[in-house]
């Protein structure tokens, strides 16, 4: 579907993109081999555009390279899903003290009405996680991080949104989720830090240990991908 | 002095080591205008490489980029150094839980020979700052951080070691850092996990209160770093 023709300028930098997108959105899943030669006749460009799209990948820590093997999508293990876990309660819990009193009043009340309209059940299957993860970027992303002072902050949680994203597509508690944002989204309204430092570090928590396992080679991971794309065709 | 023959393979892989290197020891100072067709003429390469170079130095998050006026070093304010500060205590005594255990006795116990020999006035001053650049490093990066089992935290602080080492130049308390180095390695030495993160704390927070304030623009920071390389030559 990217089989569109690159423009003669920026070759690298729209390959990065279409590769980023990929992996975030596990068309090209953890731990699979990057073919060079078939992106080269894919996109109809020498390997050098390629090979800069692929360091560039490697320093944000999508992309790993091996002198013996070349590139390929890092690895994302169990242990990877829980680190993530422990260093967003770190990092958001901490941004939460500049951004409660920057996050207005409206955004949360948004929040808040969406929240109990998916909690209604008024939404189908298929929109309730469309829906989910915009207000899941919303609140943890845009609000929470995003509304805090520290630039540096925000530049590595953007890079660890990339890893998000990817754990984002096989989570299955939206039910429990969208709970957890209300009460989280009531103490924020309260303007209560406390309160909303615990909802918040508690929802991570959950969130943490309903990871079910992650797939462990390139071959299990496409079998679950399969499943869940089997799953929303059939909504 | 880096006009040497670059090889013909990695052009900007070595490119875009040497201006790294260049950024965080302020040969190109914060705020400067990277000028693409100098740096082809001392490479003797084309703008493409270096182009690469800068991308993925951008990624990185040392260099800045917009539309009209092309690539510069990111610049660094007061602000940002005390961010720095902020999230380095949130990180390193994070990562302290989980390396406390893993710093061997006889790695705290060498810091603490040479920081009490560094006390005792025993070294010279152009000594002093060279040993000084290289425990400090060895303390928080490679033990304190690097120690912790959370590969996404190591990851960050990696990123955010290059700040740190472009501060670290302009940083003057030596002596009074070592003594607070003292502080935390004792209580490391007797495992105490609650007193060596307090000590750290206050430590990082007496760092960033020292810090005087930056140069503003890229004309103050060519005086500043001439008059630290007029008193490096008096040594």
């Amino acid at each position: 579907m990217y089989n569109m023709e690159l423009k003669k300028l920026g070759y690298s930098d729209q390959i990065y993109e279409i590769l980023r997108q990929r992996i975030v959105t596990l068309s090209l899943p953890p731990g699979r081999k990057i073919d060079i030669g078939k992106l080269s006749r894919e996109f109809n460009v020498s390997a050098t555009p390629i090979r800069e799209a692929l360091k560039r990948l490697v320093e944000r820590g999508l992309v790993r390279y091996r002198k013996d093997t070349g590139y390929w999508v890092v690895p994302l293990t169990d242990k990877d899903v829980q680190d993530i876990f422990v260093l967003r309660k770190v990092l958001e819990t901490f941004a939460l003290n500049e951004s409660i009193h920057s996050i207005r009043l409206w955004e949360i009340e948004g929040l808040l009405k969406d929240s109990r309209q998916l909690l209604a059940g008024d939404v189908s299957e298929s929109e309730l996680r469309k829906i989910f993860d915009e207000m899941d970027e919303l609140l943890h992303y845009r609000l929470i991080v995003g509304r805090c002072k520290n630039e540096f902050l925000k530049t590595f949680y953007t890079i660890m949104n990339d890893y998000i994203a990817i754990v984002r597509h096989l989570n299955e508690r939206i039910m429990a989720a969208i709970e957890e944002h209300v009460e989280i989204l009531e103490a924020l309204k309260r303007g209560d830090l406390e309160a909303a430092k615990v909802s918040l570090a508690r929802h991570l928590d959950s969130s943490a240990q309903a990871c079910r396992p992650l797939p462990r080679s390139v071959e299990e991971w496409e079998v679950a991908l399969e499943e869940v794309s089997i799953k929303k065709k059939e909504v």
